[in-house]
């Protein structure tokens, strides 16, 4: 294609709100432009990319019999009211009335549009398994878009969703859609680690996400340094080990009230009693959809974690409870909590550090006081099933596996799979019967992948202080050919023959045929960042042409007669690569 | 791909609400499921065929260098505001808020969106002309959404705009747009006639359509049958030539009221005056937005069409006038109104057949009451700037062009080429910088298609009793390929071969791999209606097969050794016999 055909409208500045590399990068080189905040026009740049990641998903899905699909971006609230999501999703959902004031939504997910299809047209557990999967806009009316294309309101995803008659089928699904995305992300070409993900919020039994590294993640990423472990920060697990009787073999000292009027904090209280925090115990309180308080001991060296205290407790949400709250029901304010002398009303959780502790010091449950020498069941009853990982993990504690150390990174998410089980099928009544005969819920996988959020997490990653950096696999176009002068007859004549025999082999070229000075199309060809750039220049009389990488910077002059060849050898070695 | 694991439910009845053939064909054949009123999910097998009709859409829009781009569905109120159609386009646009009671819009079209784009982006008449498209869904919460996927709210277009500096580079792009569009339509297998069509209401100053002949249009395609001039009935012309000097060697005779208390109607004056209705003259008053009466002359054997007189007078709309407002200004009621003696504050315009009348009989503006012998200039004063086509052309008259008879037949409307002209980027601020530094209006063109619709609109053409009948282009599949006993090692293994062998000859195959019997089978494959079927039966182990061509009904038995040719020859045939 010639550049002057193309809407390429490259900027000399970075526009100034644009706070994330992609997001600056993208502006400038010409490849979106925000029509409102959170929306953006991808322009042909873009959508290029856009297509070449689109067509990489859809092979991959084929590959594995995932039938395409393409439902209404439209949705009747009704379908939303039934699954409950229609309150429950909060403020991030776009409602509407149409003409005859009927309620609709703009659908940022589609579990309810398939599962409803699926339970009118399958009836029998042999029309089991099938796979769905759609590419299409979706819709999140965010309170703050940000990050450019990391975060918007409008945004195009791939989703898929299997049916199953049974575990076996969902487990074989989840199994065939991982494989199929990490073909997907390899052959993209992107830096990304599978992690343990949250799957409670889906209502799911079992997840795992696919984050690209990238400093303008909004997700930390907890690895191993020494193993494949890998989780999101919400999941991630470091090592222990229960101890087998924590009690035995110590004197159990009497418990013992003290003032600490100036200790609200776990470093306060551990400075007064010139403890290590490991060895006191910190009491947060919890609220349920129901409204019922939860107290969470841990040790005072960790955090809760919230997301850990929700799936063991089964709720979608659970949140910090408001002191007055607390204070009514408890009869003390924060930092002076503790698990003994609870009212019956509290629930107790404790994680598994601090349910190993012996003569420990708590708060006493009034304010100003704490307990010293407190021990489990003589102090407080607590079984094992109050028991467990309640903590956030640290950096660089061993993780969980036991080999190495968990390090810190951000992450953006550009993929997630779920296993959903039956909540959806169950709503909506999606049910088929069994080789018995019997009426059974269809169990059900959802399969998300982030397309535009993807081109700007490549971005993210790929570029150096001269522009984009594209991946040979999803790059606008394989080569760009720059004459330096439009008004050179062998550097005409050589352009044309060598787009000629590069497009004839199947690459994608574009021929910057502007009549702009060479330095000029340098800075735009570095910054819309094709794999290679060819210049022919004042050698193209003796058939001299330079060929430049733009992933390494390295040039080469070549004969024309060797350019067709070595392209093919220098894209093929890039994709190698990833 | 597996049937088994293809979804594609068949069904056995039609249900009750499809009243057109593509609708009932596409539910009944598991192509299409309603999601809500005007809504539908897209199956595997639909998606199929529009992922065809895309890809060809996309290669003929590449080959003239248009660019693809995607631009938002939600758009801000503001920017249809200042375009003025956030008021103009009327019930038809989705209207919404979101959380920050922000003003937004589900785009119908997407005009406003690239002319902003440029506006921002394109400063010199250097970066003109420029050709953009993108493939979307749309929305229109149409008040009656009918006839499956034919009237929808929320539907599938290709639109496509143009950019340029002067009116040369307009007309190229229109031009070019054409060809591909010709392209596109020839290679998708459909039948279709480019008439002329109606480009008033977009404010531009020409427009051809696209529309498929099918009973179930709803717009009305007139054409010749001797030429190749064809029309919407809104634009269409029949062929007339104005006489020189109408009134040349007639007696003008006296101007004479006369008493018709029961000729309310062109016939029932026609009866009373033993006149032809083509003698007479009727007047309807339409009204424009401004409210302003204008008097409308034909003859009594032609209806007055509002398109043409809308588009005389240069407004996007006009109305036929309400009687008591006709009665207010002119003194009479419907039926006895007339040229003579109208208020001056009343517009009138002459068809120029009624205008070359000579001694005609007309409404006198007074109730009950007709004129005879009325003369143009001698009763009314007539200048030929009031005088065109304003008549709606009738099946069976001359042609414009003077060859052949006026048809009529049903179309369905599936792509829609207009110039533009200046509306936009002059409503937008969309300037560039001419040759000698003046700002001067980008003008613009708009080109659609209906994706979506044209799905309904072959399957309207192409099906038969039994069911659809696809062209080879945009199958869902090539090849049907059905065993017909799965239990039966030697149907297996040939099976097992073909799929093969077809397959790697870049075939799409569908293998019925069901435990169904062969009727089930052979209706569902005749229902879904894919170009090739082959059956492998009891000759299986004799290594031949039998060849089925949907389109025809042909049979033939082949050696396996046979098909691979036979088939490429067979689709072949089909392909360019379009």
């Amino acid at each position: 294609m010639k550049q002057s055909q193309l809407f390429m409208p490259t900027l000399r500045e970075i526009p100034a709100d644009a706070e994330v590399k992609s997001h600056q990068l993208l502006l400038k080189a010409g490849y979106i432009r925000p029509v409102t905040a959170g929306m953006f026009a991808y322009l042909p740049l873009a959508k290029r990319v856009l297509n070449k990641i689109e067509a990489i998903v859809r092979e991959e899905m084929d590959s594995i019999d995932a039938n395409e699909m393409l439902v209404p971006e439209v949705l009747p609230a009704e379908l939303w009211q039934r699954s409950g999501r229609y309150e429950t999703y909060g403020q991030d959902l776009y409602k509407f009335k149409n003409r005859q004031d009927r309620d609709f939504i703009l659908g940022p997910t589609h579990e309810e549009t398939f599962t409803e299809l699926f339970a009118n047209d399958i009836k029998s557990y042999k029309k089991l398994p099938l796979l769905v999967y759609q590419i299409q806009a979706k819709f999140r009316d965010e309170g703050r878009p940000r990050f450019g294309l990391l975060r918007t309101r409008e945004f195009i995803m791939k989703d898929a969703y299997s049916f199953s008659a049974n575990q076996e089928g969902l487990d074989a699904a989840f199994t065939k859609m991982e494989a199929a995305y990490v073909k997907i992300f390899d052959r993209i070409g992107i830096d990304y680690r599978v992690i343990v993900g949250d799957a409670g919020a889906m209502g799911g039994s079992d997840s795992k996400e696919f984050s690209a590294p990238a400093a303008a993640g909004e997700d930390t990423i907890v690895y191993s340094d020494k193993s494949e472990y890998a989780a999101n920060l919400e999941m991630a697990k470091d090592f222990y080990v229960r101890q087998d009787n924590p009690q035995a073999g110590i004197d159990l000292a009497d418990l013992q009230k003290i003032d600490t009027p100036h200790a609200k904090t776990i470093d306060e209280l551990a400075n007064l009693l010139d403890e290590k925090p490991e060895n006191l115990v910190k009491t947060i309180m919890v609220v349920t959809p129901e409204n019922e308080l939860v107290a969470v001991v841990t040790t005072g060296d960790f955090e809760v974690n919230l997301v850990k205290v929700q799936n063991f407790l089964g709720y979608s949400d659970v949140e910090l409870a408001d002191e007055a709250q607390v204070k009514a029901t408890v009869g003390a304010s924060f930092g002076s909590l503790g698990p003994v002398g609870l009212p019956e009303n509290v629930q107790l959780l404790v994680d598994e550090r601090a349910a190993d502790l012996v003569n420990f010091a708590a708060g006493a449950n009034e304010d100003g006081k704490h307990y010293l020498n407190v021990n489990w069941n003589r102090d407080v009853d607590l079984t094992e099933e109050q028991i467990a990982d309640f903590r956030t993990a640290h950096e660089g504690d061993l993780a969980v596996d036991g080999k190495g150390q968990l390090q810190f990174t951000k992450g953006i998410e550009i993929g997630h799979i779920f296993k959903l089980g039956t909540k959806y099928s169950k709503a909506l009544g999606a049910q088929v019967l069994d080789e018995n005969g019997r009426a059974t819920d269809m169990i059900m996988g959802s399969y998300g992948i982030g397309i535009s959020r993807l081109l700007a997490a490549i971005a993210e990653q790929k570029s150096d202080d001269k522009g984009l950096v594209w991946p040979a696999n999803v790059a606008p176009f394989d080569v760009h050919l720059v004459p330096v002068n439009v008004k050179d007859d062998d550097q005409v004549r050589v352009t044309a023959e060598l787009e000629e025999s590069l497009t004839s082999q199947g690459l994608e070229v574009l021929v910057d045929d502007r009549k702009e000075r060479a330095g000029v199309k340098f800075a735009d060809a570095d910054l819309i960042g094709l794999p290679i750039r060819i210049t022919v220049g004042k050698k193209a009389g003796e058939e001299i042409v330079e060929v430049s990488v733009r992933a390494d910077g390295s040039n080469f002059e070549m004969r024309l007669s060797e350019v067709n060849e070595s392209i093919a050898v220098l894209l093929n070695g890039q994709t190698d690569e990833e």
